[in-house]
């Protein structure tokens, strides 16, 4: 995987001379996005493209080539495979389409060209790829902008949608590979590079079929005692898996099958998109959770009452606070105010200010031996003009000397976005937009080690 | 309900000195919310509060009381509402705590206040309310801040979370009525306000316990033949039904029971936070689906596969196509590609560039008899770098032009607040953060009346 992630030289063959937007130029992106090495332009009809030296074909360049990404129309694909195989090149991305993904002639050249993988000492990625993404030396073969940040999050996908669109899906991520069709290169060799990568925490995988299934999954299983791994299977209905086989020729297997044996391995499996992003957030900044029991603070009966139904959901129950937690807190309330869990704390708010309140509830909570995370329930006000509503900063603090339990947070108010930022910042509580999310991600922090 | 909603005059009883920040000041909120009506705040010990003369009691006033605003210890209430009685005021908002949600004698009083109501011909809301919201007059009795915008939404709940985080919940509310304890406005009532209100064209509705059930459901049955009414009734679990108790002295009932009950009646029933405010923006501005057929068009197979298992989980299928669709795409598209739903048009925006390939796409499938609603995927791209991939323009022509069928969008890349603006600024594309969130949302269109 070396080649496809930290080449010196690649070979960019079918590269178009169009530059400029809507031309989709890997070329081009690949110089904006920084890429430090030697890039040489496969063109036979250019002398020069975006003022590097073009060649008519891989062999003519008689230099060290690590890397070549081919994007010309599908029928070329095997002759230049086999000029790569001549001019010593190791790996190649195959960023066109219409093979396993098309009709049985596309079938046919991807038996092709995976014989050719097989017998010739060439590895391939794709067909029907986006290629990757490493953001820790500043390489992408996606001729779609991406997001530039060094995540410690690898990510493993079946199409460049998850890399456009990783916000959506997993949130940044350092490092992709984008498998397509997965004709040679599969999720067992991606998983081992990212595994062994030190520059990689936790590991996000979109997967639509598995082909080397046991391998894959003793690699996981092995694995996930020290980088969590994420797995969101598609194809859980019966049309899904057949569009699957249309989409990258993946043959989704028996979902039920593959599930089992995924979660009995130890990773983390999601069938919804939308779940990865919350997952990566909370397994990559918090700490694990000892036990099931959770305190909930609130300003809100109401919304305590919501969280409860949700925590039900996800096998974790509201813990029995202790006399201590509760003596504390009752200091604070009203005399005829029933203290339990959840903490109901508007009453003390309206008494001892809002960030005083909910800083002594929160390291009360903090400090019960009942207590193995907790939610805090919370208004994301506008700023500056009720900025006196806002407790990012107290809540930080308090965590800061008390970091050994996992603390995320729900806000509703005008203001969500920015609050959010703020409870963020120092990334030692997590928030989410729902209560249903919140209690969901903290119940993941259960099955993990320690990132 | 009127007298609540629409007063002409209001006495502030136990209203503070105090104001700005901090000050949770129901009066000057209310100034602030641009009420035009007449304000006597009642404080003993005050001679004026903001500008306005203060009164020692109620009975001092001598003028016509539409709406009286409980605000101080609970202890006091009997009396004072024995006195708004002798004053002739019909109606009372108790925006105190401490009853029926607190202690054995919170109970004891809550009774007392209940029989008042029933025998001196006052209307009582709440106890434990921030009371109501009324922005098509830019009134409301809310001691925290309130986004103000005359949304056809109607809102009753129990509780002030569900006004003060509108935007997570609902979305913007026009008018909000919260039940609190509901010791004697309840359900019921609220209901049958907002459902003759010619403003309001759709009803959210927050749901601790439900007492006077048969004639809620009979009356929801009969105006969800013209107005949705969404509900979301918390304590689904059996710790969060006993919380409910100590909330707002609910009894939640037979969750199972009232949950079949209002489905039987028509009513949209929800069990997670978070869903009315989708459900809400769906119904409110996008036509029904005739059938269950939906027609996904697609810049990326994999997020087809994913919406493909989201349709199924909400009793939705994909359309089969008609022969003069197929051919319309198959004309756009490489040889190879095979053509079918989802349509993946990727392929016929590299050649035909992105709005005119998604537009050619979204029309034919909008005329496509076979298509009862139609699931757009696609980019939300930096703006006005990559404007060249945002679509939101040329599909709301096409909309505009055939409105007849439900429309929505999923999008992904680095900008999906800026770009669901453009998409949803006519009101006739909703965008939705997850294909799971899009797929339910598209399946309440099955359900209901034209809004």
């Amino acid at each position: 995987m070396k080649n496809f992630m930290e080449p010196e030289s690649v070979a960019l063959i079918g590269i178009s001379r169009k530059t400029g937007p809507g031309s989709f130029n890997i070329m081009e992106n690949m110089i904006k996005f920084g890429f430090s090495g030697k890039i040489f332009p496969i063109n036979p009809k250019a002398k020069e493209i975006l003022g590097k030296k073009a060649y008519p074909n891989v062999k003519a360049v008689k230099e060290k080539i690590d890397l070549a990404i081919i994007s010309t129309p599908r029928e070329h694909t095997v002759n230049i495979l086999k000029d790569c195989v001549a001019a010593n090149v190791k790996a190649a991305i195959l960023v066109n389409q219409g093979f396993a993904d098309a009709d049985s002639r596309g079938k046919e050249i991807q038996q092709e060209i995976k014989e050719i993988a097989k017998r010739d000492g060439i590895r391939i990625l794709g067909p029907n790829t986006l290629g990757v993404l490493n953001n820790f030396n500043n390489f992408t073969t996606s001729f779609m902008p991406i997001t530039k940040e060094r995540a410690p999050v690898g990510l493993i996908c079946q199409s460049g949608i998850l890399f456009v669109g990783a916000l959506r899906f997993s949130g940044n991520i350092g490092k992709g590979i984008d498998l397509g069709n997965a004709c040679d290169i599969g999720f067992y060799e991606a998983l081992s590079y990212l595994g062994e990568d030190p520059d990689i925490k936790i590991i996000a995988i979109h997967m639509e079929g598995l082909s080397e299934g046991k391998e894959f999954i003793s690699l996981a299983s092995r694995l996930v005692k020290e980088k969590p791994i994420i797995i969101h299977k598609t194809g859980s209905s019966e049309t899904g898996a057949r569009a699957a086989i249309s989409h990258t020729g993946s043959m989704a297997g028996n979902y039920q099958v593959c599930k089992a044996a995924l979660k009995q391995a130890g990773v983390i499996f999601l069938e919804e998109d939308g779940q990865m992003t919350y997952a990566v957030k909370t397994l990559l900044n918090l700490p694990t959770m000892k036990g099931n029991g959770v305190a909930v603070i609130t300003f809100s009966g109401a919304a305590g009452i919501m969280v409860i139904d949700a925590l039900e959901r996800y096998g974790l129950k509201l813990s029995t606070l202790s006399p201590e937690t509760i003596h504390i807190i009752a200091e604070l309330s009203p005399d005829w105010m029933p203290i339990g869990n959840p903490l109901d704390i508007w009453p003390a708010v309206m008494k001892f200010g809002t960030g005083n309140a909910y800083s002594i509830a929160l390291k009360a909570v903090l400090d019960d031996p009942n207590v193995d995370g907790v939610i805090c329930i919370a208004i994301a006000p506008m700023i500056p003009e009720f900025s006196f509503l806002n407790v990012s900063d107290a809540l930080n603090k308090v965590v800061e000397e008390q970091p050994n339990k996992p603390v995320i947070a729900w806000l509703y108010g005008p203001n969500p976005g920015e609050i959010s930022k703020r409870f963020e910042s120092k990334k030692r509580i997590m928030t989410y937009p729902t209560l249903e999310i919140a209690a969901w991600s903290l119940s993941l922090l259960k099955q993990v080690p320690k990132v």
